[in-house]
């Protein structure tokens, strides 16, 4: 298969920063920074006038000087002087660039005319360009991190295309805290010549990608969006975060990137009828791919809520039935299964819940039975890691001995510990997927970071647990659709 | 003014905790523990036939051989047992009875018998009943922390009651982590006896309370609680997260606390004549209870939006615009005045986007001229911490020298310190309401840790700060049409 166009652009043999610089305080010297510590691969090539070397390697005054034909440049410099940059990088070869800087279409009629400028240099010359008004890009295959706020970086299997750069690196640091990684991210900015639906075309056979996350305002090549979305939703599950959905918000997203925004539901039915999945938070669109990326698809809307205790059962109840799931009754054999090893007050019903039991075992069984059981398709787990937490505060705070605290420890968080390896295992054998609330206050358990590091993620309210299970059968249920489709079309 | 009966159980002189133990993972050594390293002000009394001591503090076999009238007795005894060890309390002449173990209502009509048993002991006795299937109380006013889970508690101004123990104890640590503190929390379980609005009513005249919490799943005694509900709006705010808005939730409260749940949009439409503020979300009820306890309310609909970047002003105007706020466009005057100050390519509108500035100075003035304009009724700022997260990361993975990191930390962290203490005092100057959002990804910040511990709250996404705003208009602006229908009435 011949390789796509932006192959180039997310593995860069050659990356020149034109602005690099040694002031701390410059965005030169933090996106610099950023790829330097993240390890790019490649040959990298700091151009500043006023400097010998950036961080210990050779500045060049410009870019011709480097001598070398370049694959991909980052232009930090004043709006007003990127047509002539971009001409240089043109004359040296340059086939991508990102362009930092704002002061384009985003700021009115001015901005406009030099954003139509730098468009014509890119049709003329077939250099392509990003943004302008970008907070850069990152891609896993040649660890470059082009990007201008430090962030911890992970490779993964998210492909993140965001038409806002600051949203796209505090929901990328979120995911990242919560154990997800990227595989490419792109800060689009105002996309005067490379659009989303471009970069989405690429994530089509992008083996490094399962899953697209995508932030929009404008999405004003719908058309091109829905017709690349469609063919990618068959292979890859698509999640949009669209903003716009008031006035208030349409007036904002044409005052940040120029967008002209459309009707919202015009965009929710086209959605639907593409397969992409919508989520209507910032971080519900974290939780909604972080599962689809990581978790098996359910075979139907059946969902098990499994609890350490009440409340929460009911609100994931009440959420699930929500968002359309279906929260069935245990049959008459599962209860006396489970009566075997329950509590006496246990709810005999779904949500099954262990009535604050701190013999963890019964946890353990129960999940064990209810993953077997062939009356659930998707399992929601809530509280586990909490008692691993409550031994976290008796440690900081308590009047225990530490024989009291050691026997505590092992009962609660070793036995935590064994119910989340447990719980990954389960995962794989019965392929269906496990969403797992715990609420920690800043505490992250051994058993947490066993189920992270496993795939099984750890979403910090059922409210938004029932959401991502939701978005699983969503996603299930559309390639099913699809597929009959497909035969019918055959016939 | 004589004092409202619920003072003695909120101000107990003397407790006594049945089933105390020294066991570790008995939940009567967890509450024991809570209570003694909470510093409760009065007499502490444990009752174990099978313990001399507990915690060091003398046990006696049963309540009767303690000798003396008692306030407040918990009890953590089988179910079964429950009756007898009541009869006993009230015979030593205990007022309240907090009631820890479940297998009561929730379990079916055994339960339910069991149930009307104790509530005839109460009734035939005076006694007073919490619960059963309750997870305890704390108040502030004795350091009273009568409660199952070990959680930092910290002393407030909210009146927390919960229907689900874990659920309330789970959003207590939530707020205590982000700097707020209870007066009051109850754990109200199935509700046999005490109901939710009788402490609500002890709320009215409590002066500890400025703002009252609600997670309800039943609220059985719809009449009644509208009533105290709306006598208490009058003076002080009411904020109910209501479960049991889809069939399956409400299965669900059934089979946890036994509740009959009536329709939700019986509930919604109650709720608004009562002035009584809904939440849609556990974590969102915290946050809306955090605003209306520490700011101050608006004197209109209009929001301004202050961002460090585009994209979260985008969706805060979005989301302040499908919650009925406006975002109205600056006059000229105020756009000439922020001319001065502001980086070039500023959005010269509402939101005002600092363009990613990094000279911090620019945020400090714009917050002034925003809240000292007459067009603003409300400030909304975005991202102000976050500069003291980058030091952070810098500080733990980055190459900088440690000159380069003490630059950065003096114009980044010292700035941010600077501009939250100025907000603070612009809060209290100008009387207009400030709610900010710093995604911190786990790291608390030195202006974060300012603005909390001065009553301005840091809310972790812009959606879920719009809505907080909102939630303080609509409290504003339901006291102001009480108000004038209170002139009308009078005519």
């Amino acid at each position: 298969m011949a390789k796509h166009a932006l192959d180039v652009f997310f593995n860069p043999k050659s990356v020149v920063v034109i602005g690099a610089s040694n002031r701390v305080m410059k965005w030169g010297f933090l996106v610099f920074h950023n790829i330097v510590r993240g390890g790019y691969r490649g040959k990298l090539y700091p151009v500043n006038p006023n400097e010998k070397e950036v961080f210990g390697i050779k500045a060049y005054p410009n870019v011709k000087s480097i001598g070398r034909r370049l694959d991909l440049a980052v232009v930090i410099v004043p709006a007003r002087a990127v047509p002539e940059t971009l001409k240089e990088c043109a004359e040296a070869g340059v086939k991508y660039a990102v362009i930092v800087p704002g002061g384009f279409s985003e700021t009115g009629d001015g901005g406009r005319a030099l954003e139509d400028e730098i468009v014509t240099i890119a049709l003329s010359t077939g250099m392509r360009l990003v943004g302008p008004n970008t907070m850069g890009m990152y891609s896993s295959t040649s660890n470059l991190a082009l990007l201008m706020p430090p962030i911890p970086l992970r490779p993964g299997n998210i492909g993140f295309l965001s038409e806002s750069g600051n949203l796209g690196t505090t929901m990328m640091q979120s995911a990242i805290v919560n154990g997800l990684g990227f595989s490419r991210y792109v800060s689009v900015g105002n996309q005067a010549d490379l659009k989303i639906y471009e970069f989405l075309q690429y994530f089509i056979d992008d083996n490094e990608t399962n899953t697209i996350l995508i932030y929009a305002e404008g999405l004003e090549e719908g058309r091109e969006f829905l017709d690349v979305a469609k063919r990618l939703t068959r292979k890859k599950p698509v999640v949009v975060y669209k903003s716009g959905r008031s006035e208030a918000g349409k007036k904002a997203a044409a005052s940040h990137v120029g967008a002209l925004v459309g009707s919202d539901k015009v965009y929710g039915s086209a959605f639907r009828q593409a397969g992409v999945i919508r989520a209507n938070h910032s971080f519900e669109m974290v939780d909604i791919a972080s599962v689809l990326s990581r978790q098996p698809l359910p075979k139907g809307r059946r969902i098990g809520i499994l609890t350490y205790g009440g409340g929460w059962g009911v609100i994931a109840s009440d959420h699930c039935g929500m968002f359309n799931l279906e929260v069935p009754p245990l049959s008459t054999h599962v209860i006396e299964e489970m009566d075997k090893f329950m509590p006496p007050h246990w709810s005999r019903g779904n949500p099954i819940d262990t009535v604050g039991a701190l013999d963890i075992d019964i946890f353990r069984r129960a999940v064990e039975t209810i993953l077997e059981c062939d009356e659930i398709d998707g399992l929601l787990v809530l509280g586990l890691g909490v008692y691993s937490v409550f031994t976290h505060y008796y440690r900081t705070f308590s009047l225990l001995t530490n024989y009291q605290l050691s026997e505590m420890n092992s009962q609660l968080c070793d036995a935590e510990v064994e119910i989340a390896k447990d719980l990954v295992k389960f995962v794989d054998k019965y392929g269906k997927p496990v969403v797992v609330t715990s609420f920690a206050g800043g505490v992250v358990s051994d058993a947490a970071r066993i189920l992270q590091d496993n795939g099984v993620m750890n979403i910090p309210s059922p409210e938004r647990a029932a959401k991502a299970m939701a978005s699983l059968v969503e996603y299930s249920e559309y390639l099913k659709n699809s597929e009959e489709k497909g035969i019918r079309d055959k016939k």
